[in-house]
């Protein structure tokens, strides 16, 4: 609306009830697919020491931190992403938990970019890690999860693609042309952006490792060169049932510095979108945060919540399961109290109190208002029962409002006879 | 652990999945009964214009802000609370919705105070408003949810007590005391520390308005001046049930200027802590946060999680209750498959994959390890059942961990013949 002073910041999202729907959508895809897959929840503080992402990705990230001093004259960020804080968290309490940590996280995070299509300031990520388990099976459970989530969300095999690779075939790479250990990030970021550089320039970059464009495109290309990892992950998910659902792809690299293995990504199949979901194996990270103190093999991914949800609207059959799920969870409540006459108005708050306390998300209007007005309230919050209470009571009438059946009863067993039909699964149905 | 480099910072919380698990226990009792009451759920950003905050509060709560200037130079804040955010959201978006609005909210708000006991400089809040019902009803029905909040918790009428206010009654006083209009804020919070101020203080600050604390204490013992529409909304609230659960307790102002009417807060019975929730009627500030451009009455509460939390762990009944939530909801999977032979790796990782998506909670070990060891895992991560999977395959054997039975079953309908056991309500049952 405009004229008005004061707006939500840009690149932030208010979440009108409809808007909020959405994301509880969301989440509640996400936890269950984790859950189902043995995984429990933690969460970390949105705020945290700035020095945390500095030393973690060694400055890439800082451009993008909302960055400020706090009253306390300390340097604090928002947190840009979920990785770092579990990284320290871990660090300080994993001798409480039975290894492998298999943890999961949804909230919000934070950067400071051009906000476009796909990109806020703030959005929400889905966090999933495997700590302590050095071994590939722990990275095969992880994508399987993504496939799984991809699955859950309404996809179908044909509509995505988890695009695996290993740092570690870049780094034989790297030996094997001589190109010095400190220059393997430079290197790296190189092949990061080999597809969105201008040829001269891309040229320009590799010449300095006395490489060209077409021997790193080569390597690329040849499958050969797909790691003992990659195979044994490719094993893993073809049991799983997964075929068809992933392929090796060396041009992925993951823009961080942190990663020390396996890397994905989640893209759709046209590749029409930036990825759905990242992530590898993160196996120092821990060691450094904790300036040595805990050393602990990791693996990780994470999916934030607009890309997934641009895909969902534009894939017909996923975004009929939203739809589905939001028309479900959309009522207000599920029955409202039509009060028809008003000196029943106490019996009738009453009666609200005991079907509330019962489990039954009930309402009924303010004041006092013509029976037709009240319906139409109740038709508008989405219930899907009416119940009349009117000058015979302590006989009531329930409307099923679909079917504009009525149906007699008392209001001495009112609560327990709509507990019945409302609430438990094989009670008796009502038209 | 001593010597980690970072830790989370002071009064920001880590929540390790046991915390987190308390967490989510507030949000699902919050959540229900906001869900019960017929209220629809939004969500605003944490971070907001600090001139919102400034413009509403009339600047009560600057000293205590997270504010800073974002890297475009806007004065920004981390939200203190959400009902300034609220009242922004419904001026820009309330045409959409139709009236009264009955919309909750469950999220982070942060304030720079000094963290101690029952207070931290982040917290989580449950927000409840009605928008659009000038009536008391609508200050009846928050009452009622705050109530019905409590007893969800497990307290019982003995335990709490809604202390309910009117600042009409001390505006009213204000007047027959020839206050003038301009100083009205400064005489609340004279009244609002009447407790907390030395006798001295308390004298002198008082003698500016030609009063005396004898005679404004007896104004608050005097329940004659009990306005109309405490009188009535003490009249719904005993329709409803509730009697013994509220009382009228003038000394109640609220600190922030902006309530305009009824006011209220939830203390436990000793009134040991500080209040469990706190709100009121605030019929002006949409008006105010919108330059007049929409005029909207209001009312709301908010609870946070401080507070709850430590009156549940000091009071049984309510602890028991939280316990045996956290107990039935602290598994990480609800079946564990234990392979007795590693040459059916590939079979278990299929069956896995097929239990998990007909939505059990399923889990197996990342490599091979003794049947023992495997069964210790099961245990730990809380599954029921082990699913056997051996050299007999495709037979397999469940075993239910609790009473150690076992029951054969095959691979080839073991998913429909586990889902009928472990996620249909009425199913047959296993011991």
């Amino acid at each position: 609306m405009a004229g008005l002073p004061y707006q939500a910041l840009p690149g932030f999202r208010d979440f009108t009830p409809d808007e909020c729907a959405v994301r509880n959508y969301l989440f509640e895809v996400w936890r269950g697919v984790a859950r189902r897959f043995g995984f429990i929840e933690y969460e970390t503080p949105v705020l945290e020491d700035t020095g945390l992402y500095l030393k973690k990705s060694g400055g890439e990230l800082s451009s993008q931190l909302f960055r400020f001093e706090d009253q306390g004259g300390r340097d604090v960020t928002l947190r840009p992403e979920v990785t770092a804080s579990l990284a320290r968290l871990v660090a300080q309490h994993q001798r409480n938990f039975p290894k492998p940590l298999k943890w999961f996280e949804v909230g919000a995070c934070f950067r400071y970019e051009k906000p476009q299509k796909g990109r806020g300031r703030e959005f929400h990520q889905f966090n999933v890690d495997i700590l302590g388990e050095a071994g590939i099976a722990a990275d095969a459970e992880l994508i399987s999860l993504a496939i799984e989530t991809m699955l859950s969300f309404g996809f179908e095999k044909e509509d995505f693609q988890v695009r695996i690779s290993d740092r570690m075939a870049w780094l034989d790479f790297a030996k094997k042309h001589d190109i010095p250990d400190e220059s393997t990030a430079e290197f790296l970021s190189i092949v990061d952006k080999i597809d969105r550089d201008t040829p001269e320039n891309l040229t320009k970059k590799l010449a300095v490792f006395s490489l060209t464009p077409d021997q790193v495109r080569a390597f690329m290309a040849d499958h050969e060169h797909a790691s003992t990892a990659y195979r044994a992950i490719a094993q893993d998910l073809s049991a799983r049932g997964y075929d068809g659902c992933f392929e090796l792809d060396l041009s992925i690299v993951r823009g961080l510095a942190y990663y020390t293995g396996i890397v994905f990504e989640v893209f759709d199949r046209k590749k029409s979108m930036r990825a759905v979901a990242g992530g590898g194996r993160y196996d120092t990270l821990i060691h450094t945060i904790s300036d040595g103190a805990v050393d602990l093999p990791a693996t990780g991914f994470a999916m934030g919540d607009y890309v997934i949800r641009n895909l969902i609207e534009e894939t017909p059959h996923a975004a009929i399961l939203m739809k589905a799920w939001l028309m479900r969870n959309s009522a207000a409540c599920d029955l409202y109290l039509v009060v028809a006459d008003d000196a029943k108005r106490t019996e009738a708050l009453r009666l609200l109190t005991d079907l509330r306390q019962a489990g039954i998300a009930a309402d009924m209007g303010f004041s006092s208002a013509k029976v037709a007005k009240q319906f139409q309230a109740a038709e508008r919050c989405g219930a899907r029962f009416a119940l009349v209470i009117g000058d015979e009571f302590p006989l009531l009438s329930l409307k099923v409002l679909a079917s504009r059946t009525t149906e007699n009863l008392s209001a001495l067993d009112a609560v327990e006879w709509l507990k019945a039909r409302l609430l438990e699964p094989d009670g008796p149905l009502l038209a």
